[in-house]
C-alpha cells in the first residue's frame, strides 16, 4: 500500500498474485477472481479477469471480476471459496487491485460515490465522507461520545501499523493531532479518513484435505442491507454486518468471544466503531469507549486492525478485503512479524461496500 | 430488448428478475448475481448487487456484481451454479442488465473499448468493431469467403427474430440490404453489427433434486485466452472458446453433434462465424459456408440464435449471456412460441468478452 506511480493495474496485481502463488507453493491456478471497484472510472478499464490471467501467463483458466463497491475484496474471497467448495476449482487465486493515486481528487471522489445510488443519493452531491459524517454526528449526539472518543479508532490503527512492512502510513498519530486536522466533513477530521493509494493483495484457496496448509476457512458469508440511509430501521446499525456475522459465527461454530484477531473496515473512524458493535464486540453505543479503553489493542480483548487497518495500512478499495484476509492468515500462521499478536487461533475479517449495504465476513482458523 | 427511455437500471432489472422468480414459482432467493458491464462509464453507477437486492425488496441476501466484459452474463450464470453446487445457496437469482441508449455514441464506443487493454490496444483509438474488422478481413482473405457469405450470419439471425416477443429488430433483412449498408469498419457493414439498446434478463437456479424443473444445467465452464490479438497462435481461432466448450462437452458427456439448439455471441457476423467453428459445428474456414448453406436455420443441422441472436434480438452487453441461457431454456421447455425448434433436448449458449478472450459456455438439458 503506497502511491505506486510507476506501476499500472497489471503490474500491481501480478506482483501480489505471484507472491501469493509462491507463498502457497502453487504451480498455477485454474480459477481467478479479480476484485476491483474503480478501474472503469479511474483507468477506463473493464474486463480485468482475462487481463490479469494473461498478465500472469495463464491460458484457459476461469477468470471473472467481482465488484461490490469497497467490499469487492471480501466478496471475491467468498466467491473463490464457492469455486473450491463446489468442486469446480482445485486452486483458486483471489486477488484485488486498485489504483487511485493517478486520479484527480474530484475523479476519485466521484468514483467513490458510485457505490451509492446515482438517482437518489449521489446526485445530491454528498460525498462518501459526507454520508459517514451523518452517522458520526448522530452517534455523538445519541450516545454522548466525544470527538476524541471516536477519533481513538484512528489512533489505535496507527499504533498497530508501526513496523508493518506493507502499511502506507506506518507511524503513530496522536488524538490531538487528529482533532487539529482539517474537517473533511464535519464532524469527521481529515486524519480520521483512510487515504487514497494504490495496492494489490492476493490469496490462494485450495481444498483443505491434503493441502498441508495451517490456515483453514471456517466461514464466509455475504449479506446486504438497505441501500439507503433513509429507510433503515436504525441509522446506527448495519443490518448487513449483523446478518453476515451471525451467519458466519454459526457456520464456524464460534461466537464473538472466540475471535482472537479481527480486521474491520474503518474507512472512517465511525465505521470502525459501528463495525465493532455490530460484529458483537461491544454493545451499541459503547464501541468508541471500548476502543478508547484499549479493547482493540494488540494485547486487548480483541486485537483489531493489527497491521493498521484501512486508516494506516491503506485502503485500495477492491484490494482492501483481501489485505484483511491475508493479514488474518499471517496472524494465524505466526508470520505477522512486528505486528504479531500472541497465540491467535481464530480470526475474522469484515469487508464493507456502500454505507454498510454489503458486508462480507470471513472467519479463518488455525488448522 | 429495445430502447427503454423511461426505465433506469433498477426498473429494467427488477422487471426481468420478478418475472423470472414468478416463472420459477420462487418465494424469494438467497443469492443474487448481477451481470453488468458498463454501468460505471454510462450511468456512473457501481455496487449493483446490493442496489438490485434492495430494488427487489430483499434483505440479508448475498449479492455481488460479476463483470467479464460482454461475457458478464455467461460468467455470472457460471458463478450462480457454483453458489448452488457448493451448498451455499438454495436459490440463486442471476440477472443481467445494461442500459446503453442514453449514452452518447462516443461514450458508448469508449465504454465498449474498456474490455480491451487501455495501455496496449484501446489507446490506439481502435474501436471494438475495428478489431473485429481485422478478423473479418483476414477470414475473407485466407479462406476466400465473400462479403455475402459472412453477411449471411446476420440474415439468419433476422429470419429467426421474426415473431419473437423480446427481439429489438424482429424483421427480415436481405443480404443485399446488408451489403448496401454503410461500412462501420471495412469490411464490416453497419447491418452486420449488433445495435445499441437496453435490456435485462434473469434466471433462477435451484438444486436439481426435488425442484420439479424440466431443465437442468448439464455443464457450465469459463475459460480465457490471450487478451491481445498480437500474441495469438492463430488470429482466427478463439482458444478460449475451444477450451470452454471442450470442458463443457466433457462435463455434460455430449459432443457438438448432440446439441439441438445453440446461442452464439454474434456481436458482428464474423464473431458468429468463428464461434460456429470453434464450438465444433464447422471446420475452420467453413463456418460462413455452413451458415449460408442453411446449417443454422430453424430446421438446419444446429438451429442457432433462434430468437435473433445479438444482431436481431439485441445485445445489452452484460445482460446478453442471460438472454441466451433463458432462450435455450425456453426452447428445451417448448415455450419458445413462434421461435420454437422441434424436439430440442440439449442446448448450448456461448458468451464472449473482449475479442474472444473470455468465453463462458453453458449446456442445458431437458430433465
Amino acid at each position: 500500500m503506497s502511491e505506486h506511480w510507476s506501476m499500472g493495474l497489471k503490474e500491481l496485481f501480478a506482483e501480489a498474485a505471484l507472491r501469493a502463488l509462491d507463498d502457497a507453493g502453487a504451480e498455477g491456478f485454474d480459477s481467478l477472481y479479480v476484485a476491483n471497484m474503480c478501474s472503469a472510472p479511474l483507468q477506463g478499464q473493464l474486463h480485468l479477469g482475462a487481463m490479469m490471467a494473461n498478465a500472469l501467463g495463464a491460458r484457459g483458466v476461469h477468470a471473472a471480476r467481482v465488484e461490490a463497491g469497497a467490499a469487492s475484496g471480501g466478496v471475491a474471497f467468498h466467491e473463490g471459496v464457492k469455486a473450491v467448495a463446489s468442486g469446480f476449482s482445485d486452486c483458486a487465486l483471489v486477488g484485488g487491485v486498485e489504483k487511485m493515486s493517478d486520479g484527480l481528487p474530484e475523479q476519485v471522489a466521484a468514483a467513490l460515490a458510485m457505490s451509492e445510488d446515482q438517482e437518489y443519493t449521489a446526485y445530491t452531491g454528498v460525498t462518501r465522507v459526507g454520508l459517514n459524517a451523518l452517522l458520526h454526528r448522530h452517534y455523538m449526539d445519541r450516545f454522548g461520545a466525544s470527538a476524541e472518543d471516536v477519533a481513538m479508532f484512528a489512533v489505535r490503527s496507527h499504533e498497530h501499523a508501526v513496523g508493518s512492512p506493507h502499511a502506507q502510513y506506518p507511524f503513530k498519530v496522536s488524538v490531538d493531532r487528529i482533532i487539529a486536522s482539517p474537517m473533511e466533513a464535519d464532524p469527521i477530521h481529515m486524519l480520521e479518513c483512510a487515504g487514497v493509494g494504490d495496492g494489490a493483495a492476493a490469496v490462494v484457496l485450495v481444498p483443505a484435505e491434503g493441502s498441508g496448509s495451517n490456515v483453514e476457512v471456517a466461514a464466509t458469508s455475504v449479506a446486504t442491507g438497505s441501500y439507503y440511509l433513509a429507510n433503515r430501521r436504525d441509522l446506527l446499525t448495519f443490518d448487513a454486518v449483523r446478518e453476515a456475522s451471525a451467519r458466519a459465527y454459526k457456520m464456524a461454530g464460534v461466537a464473538a468471544g472466540d475471535i482472537d484477531v479481527l480486521e474491520v473496515h474503518d474507512d472512517t473512524t465511525i465505521i470502525g466503531v459501528l463495525s465493532i458493535e455490530d460484529l458483537g464486540f461491544a454493545e451499541k453505543g459503547k464501541g468508541a469507549a471500548f476502543v478508547a479503553g484499549g479493547g482493540t489493542t494488540r494485547d486487548g480483548e480483541v486485537p483489531t486492525n493489527t497491521f493498521g487497518g484501512l486508516k494506516a495500512r491503506g485502503h485500495p478499495l477492491g484490494a482492501t478485503g483481501l489485505y484483511q484476509v491475508g493479514e488474518v492468515a499471517l496472524q494465524l500462521r505466526g508470520d505477522a512479524g512486528p505486528c504479531q499478536v500472541g497465540g491467535a487461533g481464530v480470526g475474522m475479517a469484515e469487508s464493507l461496500g456502500g454505507l454498510g449495504s454489503t458486508c462480507a465476513v470471513t472467519i479463518l482458523r488455525r488448522a
